[in-house]
């Protein structure tokens, strides 16, 4: 009988996404328990009106990962959706136009910690951050959307994209709406950030349509992109205050912040598995 | 010459709006110093997009109210909207429907500190809330919409709340549509509370609309009612945050804090004398 | 056999507090499984510093506690604390000094929905809040403390206290220090909201305290009282914004809002089984 | 007579702190006006306790600030502190020891906007920060406290310090305590960011301390250095939520970004001339 070195102990997160049954949460850990895994953390949430259910386990200890899930499939209702994913770092590509601070605070995370993740290039439709990239000697591609029409401007970034094999591609102020296209090759996968407390302000110029509104708040949004504008499942979102002082131009300077901030609170969530998309939602454990 | 007794001495608010102009805020302060008021607090925003000046001034000292405005008015830009109000309590009357936290909270106040006001009556277009009324001996009246086209309705509400001719009406959570009719009947001097932040959700049912769209955060909005719905200028606005375990009825039953805790401080910014109304927005001092 | 009829069903919560073992979800699971119990609701967490096991399980079914109970022990380490409560009403007395507004939160919750509790009496050292007490058709015991010391003080209101069996003590702005008699009498049952941010401001007077040292955040802590004043397991906390133009006084008319919705926020999850005392802390499920 | 030209046109912040007295306003502002000054924006503040009159004025006009302000002494106070101050970009230097977040914040926003302001120079008493100063082309200067006594370590850093003739000295996480003579170099321009709410948690370890009392929330604060460790006047504060499942590790890491932000927004505060500190407090305008 061989002897498990604890070398080999690694972690890995099992999301299960399935029809609600009886019995779903000790039949998934018994199975983790049979295979002599260590629960580290797990949470569970019970859609009652569709009868659907959701499991994050954080498993410790030495896998075989074929054994582990054929045996969950013959104790979960048929056709759920699970993954076993190793909590390794991932790997992104970043989207931008021209504004800095999204970017920025990502970069000095992934480099001076904050973000266990590894920012494999970044793609912008101006130049503007070339400098700002390499700074952290990170590829920068510039692909200019002038003289291209929408496809094959998208086309272009799609080919840099892909090359990298990202797991998730972010917006981080990238300004342009994306085609269904473009959005099909990375389902559930695309982040952006967007500069309004959904679904209010949808669309060009969140600030200066808050700014005619009046508002006494001002916010962002981080969500899925799917085939609707800023109408993706959302992930996280946050506000701060304003008041009649604020011109548009200063709500768009004091909400880089909250942008920020809850751009890279989003990324975290999806990196560490703690996010399932399900119909226009999103279930954060 | 007549000595000023200190029992003469009263407090005033001095509102200023107007077209800016040069050295406004030295010939407004002047002319109070020269008819020897202190000014206790003193706040300005000048609109430089549209070329406006706001001020809001309280004043301590023995008035002289018509010689004070004449003087103003003679170094103000012609069509100033010039007011002086004493900073006395202020009545008003609450219009409900069936939900009672946002009327408990005005009633714990007005009796027991928080807010300095007098309730003189509250109006339900049901009766539910009668035995919590009468509870701080103020009288409700129950002014059934059955039976009732929308105009016979608010006529009959109207004829009450004239009666006691308040100085604001609160909707606390009062469930219907009022039409420009009433709405013209009180200008800028109806307050609301919505139950999310607007712009987002206008309308029926907002916790249901926010559950569906899935929002990480919900919130309240306190407004004046103008003509169009929930479109009215914004006082005050919060927010909460959730997540994918709550239900609409969980949204709604977690939204009543900050529902009527925005309406409260909306009123006190109101009855103090803090907010001006401008277009569709509002300056708060 | 017995067929199991629907009106049978009740929900129970489950609680484990053990040392931490290999498999615990998998068993505890298993056992409520077997059962025959539905799990609506679970939640789990292992303190990985001391070793310690915490899980929340709502169970739907028909019970058998003995049964049920006597499963776990054997699948669970020695010296765990297992208890099984039904999700019911529970029974609290407030205790008082002079301050409306928490009761008053307590009250219109208890009574127009909110809070799902039933307050048995209030308890006052000061007879100021009879009126608004009996408004509730509540009993108000009024225990003047002059002339007693502080034992006889206490026995008087344990005495009083004890008649109505209450499950919990909520001091709601009751200003006196209670002596470890008192509070080994409820262990861990007695709930206060002191008007800081603890640990900061400790003892009397903290709003005084906070404009003293020209802080930028007052707030509310509601807290477990153990021996110690102001030290007990902290069970939710909040805060607000102020500023240089707060006096204390004004520091504390705009906390009561605080005060209030963190000392209501704490008690539902005391009465739902989401707080767990463990050491000087509670791990809130 | 010359005509004023356009291009003579400047801003500048008055600010004026002296004993309060009937008409200040009005004498101050009509100082100003006979300047032919145009007041852009206009704040004050009086302490009733303490009798003492703050004002901050924004002015835009062509100054001759000699007779400015002999005319402000003739109607002010005695010994009042007056200044005027050009409306422009500030010099800073920056001290740390081994996190980045603070400084890389402080860096983004000074490069690519954000913060007005020109970080001559960064010092650290480790040399781990050098590469991230030297992305931004700004010269780090690596103080080694080993080998040296307080006294002398300090006098060293005093020296480069003083090289740049900065106008305010900004601690972003620089982890030792600064002795009474550094602090006097720099009275009321050393500003620090401790990462507590104070006064709770004061000197080492304040996310451990944090962990240890089981707190709910966590915070940072922006403070003016005096001579007694984590007292200095307030200026800015925030906190975030936590509970039972944040190690001391993870409270450290989450409470990053409140740090960053409640650091950059107070600076902005303290160069944009908003701050005026009096007695152990700040007015923040």
């Amino acid at each position: 009988m061989v002897t498990l070195e604890p070398e080999n102990k690694v972690r890995k997160i099992l999301i299960t996404d399935c029809a609600d049954a009886k019995g779903l949460i000790a039949k998934i850990t018994g199975v983790c328990f049979a295979h002599q895994l260590n629960i580290i953390k797990n949470t569970e949430f019970v859609d009652r009106i569709q009868g659907r259910f959701f499991m994050r386990t954080v498993l410790e200890g030495v896998f075989d990962d074929a054994s582990l899930l054929k045996a969950l499939s013959e104790v979960l209702p048929a056709q759920n959706h699970t993954k076993l994913v190793a909590a390794d770092k991932k790997r992104i590509v970043v989207m931008v136009t021209k504004e800095a601070h999204c970017l920025g605070d990502l970069l000095m995370k992934a480099y001076y910690g904050g973000l266990d993740v590894d920012i494999a290039a970044v793609v912008g439709n101006y130049d503007s951050l070339r400098n700002l990239t390499e700074k952290f000697d990170i590829p920068f591609h510039h692909v200019c959307h002038q003289g291209l029409d929408r496809l094959e401007h998208e086309q272009a970034i799609l080919k840099i994209v892909n090359g990298y094999q990202p797991d998730y591609v972010v917006l981080a102020k990238y300004m342009r709406v994306l085609t269904p296209e473009f959005v099909c090759a990375y389902p559930d996968r695309i982040i952006n950030i967007h500069h309004s407390f959904l679904p209010a302000f949808i669309g060009a110029s969140p600030y200066k349509q808050a700014w005619e509104r009046g508002v006494k708040i001002i916010g962002a949004t981080a969500h899925f992109v799917n085939d609707c504008l800023d109408e993706g499942p959302i992930i996280k979102q946050d506000v701060i205050s304003v008041d009649h002082t604020f011109s548009a131009e200063e709500m768009a300077h004091n909400g880089r912040d909250v942008e920020k901030s809850v751009l890279s609170k989003a990324l975290q969530l999806v990196l560490n598995e703690q996010v399932i998309v399900y119909g226009n939602k999103t279930v954060v454990f």
